[in-house]
């Protein structure tokens, strides 16, 4: 099988099992395990904080910060399509009492200009907006980039409001490749940035949210109420340390194993693909007229091939490093096949 | 003053004033007071309900009804302009833990095609809709009002993919009084309704929800927990008596008196206007160019005409029972003369 | 019918009509209802305070300022058989997420001693303590008193530790009334006060949340969240004028009514009361042996007096304007009798 | 250092780590990782049920238990000093909504008869009970254990009034060792039971939740929303399912060893402790008069033993794999020579 449903699937390669073994742990809710404590210094170093915390999700790391940075009540400005308004289970209503005040952006690229028009008057009989919230890469815009200079201008715009605002970086050493900038200046001016080590890096489990030494003190205790307040978790962290350290870096291999793969898409005439979205490890295209996706993704399936289907016609491909170039190579050319056949 | 910022700001009659002073009362905790009995009895009637709870606003209204529908960690699919998005402080996130599935309507109308593409899909990783909640007339869309058939379309579509549907039904006598429908076949299919007893119906403070008995008595429960287990309501249900059953009867008069503002309005060049969303009692219209809507109603505040900015170049006038025809027109003049100047 | 079942019963004064029908009202929501701005300003004046906000309920008003005190995941310590425990639908957690701590005060009166060794210690792992309520006096332990100085030790013990306090004084009046201070002298230490112009005071419909203006405010907001919000309530603000300015005077009546049955209850065998705790207008006691509670007031019911079991043995008494000294007086011998075929 | 703070300290062992290392993975948020599909299907045969779901804390298998039993808004009851209470960030009131309704119990031991006076009279102006939730062994009691009559008159009376029952036995394999039953019938009349794979049982991260097939899968969903759809748990699951299979079985040792313990803090007349109450693998005691738990402890740290201040003069002892008998023996020591210098 060639599994390209998500980058999540990725197994622990030998190294991490070999850390995972060897991990010196100890009690991570009183603070003791040496191993987590090293990842939560290595994870705050690279990308400029002050702090750091493990946790078991990424939804878990972005809801913590949704928590930390609002009241319930308040409206958190998010894009229409982002992973905390389709994917965390309205746990920014069930958890913080926040609505989603939702906003379209362009291959799913948010702007101050669109931001700034969401943002509630101050009226006491209207709730305030308390958060805004990006996504970087953006998911189910197909893994596009938000470029430097559009986030300097919302975290300027931000600031001048006195919002907070929240990166959801499950894929963002994903963003930091294709542009080829540190994640630490690409998300500088964030308040918090939570990040997978799972998913591109290849941890089996785990998260991190990065951010002040206040905001991650306060975050312990929400990471406590929901639940992910673990014991000897140095045995995760020792696979998250080779993540961050080691798989980050070879990223930009799989962003060339998704153009392979959106190039053979795009010359087929029953796929409509935007090749310009194609910017990191997703490809996400649609099938022309009345085709079915799920039947594709279950065609593909037959020839040893894992796809998803995100829409009545969508269908996602995700790269990573447990699918090779050769892989890859391969699923093009069955891919293009059962397209043809549509 | 000619008060035009909105029907709420209507005061009680002189009937309805007697009718406050000589209401019988008792304890509505216990279910004692015979006049807002009297008042619940007529409105499940009228509605062609089982049952019918007096509350003292219409959000308590509809976040009773949006609790009754849900549980937390749901979504509940409603119109991008709609009251229990923008106006009710969040409290769909805050109290049922929902989160809002924002569909955009032409003049705020869902259609059962719409909402059908908004329903999300049953895994289990991810959260269920668990309401429709549909809005008639359209406030912020225009007073905008929804046909009986479109109506019909969602009632059978929710029917048959198993979802209840609400409506916030604020001003659905005025939607019944432009189709010239009961409010009882124009709301037949819902699940539960709220209507107000204020805005166009004059009372002081109030409103209904109406539904099945066992909604009505679980919705007991819930207008405990808001704090709107008022002892002695009869003073106001009085006055609810009078709006419901007379007050009703005249909204037509509203209807022509805002269709003279709009009429007024759209012969100037610097306003822009939709008059065929001009259906009932709201008129809404854009300054062109940079006009500034707040400048613009400070303007006509000074020449003791009120009314609401409710956007940079929006501007909304609201006839109710508080403004006569001759008021209307003596505004009409004061608006063209100022649009003439802008 | 002579109704001692509680205080909440009784019907508005013919004063109280005559003001509810000749109110000036406007629309309060935009804060221009002079009847209830009034109001306001007379209960802030009366208690010391920089400002009030008009309530429909006291479990409103007590809501609200469990909102305004705490965050999530606090908890709040209070008296085990508090009505914000007991009686106002666990919105303390379902609204403030809030857990009770909760600590068994002799005759239902909490002093400093027993609060302190009830806060939580300050470890990230266990929820802190947000909040500390009080009520004086307190329902279910018979309307029994808390003294000045037990209630200045409680806020200077708060303030030592950082914890705000919030006294449910629904039945402060009758508090003042018995320790002849002023509500004033007898809340002045407590970050906000609930009391209702209902129960007691006789108001149809009402309660007043006072406090600093900045705990007011916030508090509008939450008002019209909980579906609060009403328009022209100055039709019960006029009601509630009288009620604060004239009826508050008068509890020493009721406490003295109160007495008389208390000691009707102590001459009878068949019945075990505390007549320490007949201190203000609650009198309750206990049917000995297997004695029941409901056929005993059902008992009553048919001899025309009304009364509640609040337990299997337990029976409450309540008096207020409603009920004369003649009508206790026939009531206290009707009890008597009836305990005495018990 | 002989660390006796909690069993959560232990470490995994060696032949946890081969089993890390070695685990067959997949994605565990599609179902499809072998060694957690594994795990759940032991737990669910061991505790004879349909269904099991994996977690990384016991705090989450409890917040979802709870979450799964009720609504918001309703009561859940459950011993005064229970860790749901006490060390769980107050979620059963953030996260799902409901109020604790505490009872004392003897040694920590509810009894059907405490129980039934707990439940809320059926009144719709009262928030009703939803849930009873037990705890086997009793932490803060000191370990004690309920006997299975005492629970299976919990069970029929519960059944009776038709309330849901909930077990937290995080160690719920020590109270099945000190009765000499299986866990299976130990918990057989519980409608979901919580038990850890850390504590006791060694392993370094993870606990599970077992019921019905339907609890379950609708506990997925919650698990998810909580952020604890971890991707490889497998690597987990392989050091749990050691622990469930293998060191279940030597808690008999652990015991002894907090016998031990216990009757050498017996024989200090500086320490107070009931002896009857140390039935497992805790040991609870005071110092008597003024005698400060802290500083015992921290004296006990420099003699390299470390114990935990639970109280002002409370001090808690926890024996585990990760202490072995002549540990314990040399601990003893310590500690009767420390407690006759008190």
């Amino acid at each position: 099988m060639i599994d390209l449903r998500s980058d999540t699937v990725t197994k622990p390669t030998a190294a991490m099992r070999q850390a995972m073994a060897a991990a010196e742990v100890g009690d991570d809710v009183y603070g003791e395990d040496p191993t987590v404590n090293r990842l939560e210094r290595e994870a705050a170093m690279i990308f400029g904080r002050e702090a750091a915390i493990f946790v078991p999700t990424g939804t878990m790391g972005n809801q913590i910060a949704i928590r930390l940075h609002t009241e319930h009540g308040q409206e958190v400005i998010c894009e229409s399509r982002s992973h905390v308004l389709d994917w965390e289970m309205a746990m920014m209503a069930a958890f913080s009492g926040c609505q989603a005040r939702t906003v379209m952006g362009d291959r799913g690229i948010l702007t101050w200009e669109k931001i700034r028009r969401a943002i509630g008057p101050k009226i006491y009989y209207r709730q305030p907006t308390g958060l805004i919230c990006l996504e970087n890469t953006h998911n189910m815009a197909g893994g596009t980039v938000t470029p430097l200079e559009v986030m300097k201008n919302i975290w300027q715009g931000a600031k001048e409001v006195g919002l907070p605002v929240h990166l959801d970086g499950a894929r963002i050493f994903n963003a930091a490749t294709a542009l080829r900038v540190s994640v630490a200046e690409l998300t500088a001016g964030f308040d918090t940035v939570m990040f997978c080590l799972s998913k591109g890096l290849g941890a089996p489990v785990g998260s991190m949210l990065v951010g002040s030494t206040k905001a991650i003190e306060r975050g312990r205790g929400f990471r406590k109420a929901l639940g992910g307040g673990m014991r000897q978790a140095g045995v995760l962290a020792a696979a998250g340390l080779i993540a961050l350290l080691e798989i980050s870096k070879r990223l930009a291999e799989d962003h060339a194993n998704a153009r392979l793969l959106a190039e053979a898409v795009a010359n087929e005439a029953s796929a409509e693909i935007d090749l310009d979205c194609v910017q990191t490890n997703i490809v996400i295209f649609q099938l022309r007229g009345e085709g079915d996706a799920a039947a594709f993704c279950s065609a593909l399936r037959q020839k040893e091939v894992l796809a998803s289907a995100i829409g009545p016609h969508s269908i996602r491909f995700v790269t990573h490093y447990d699918v090779s170039r050769e892989d890859c190579n391969e699923a093009a050319g069955v891919i293009a096949e059962q397209l043809r056949r549509v």
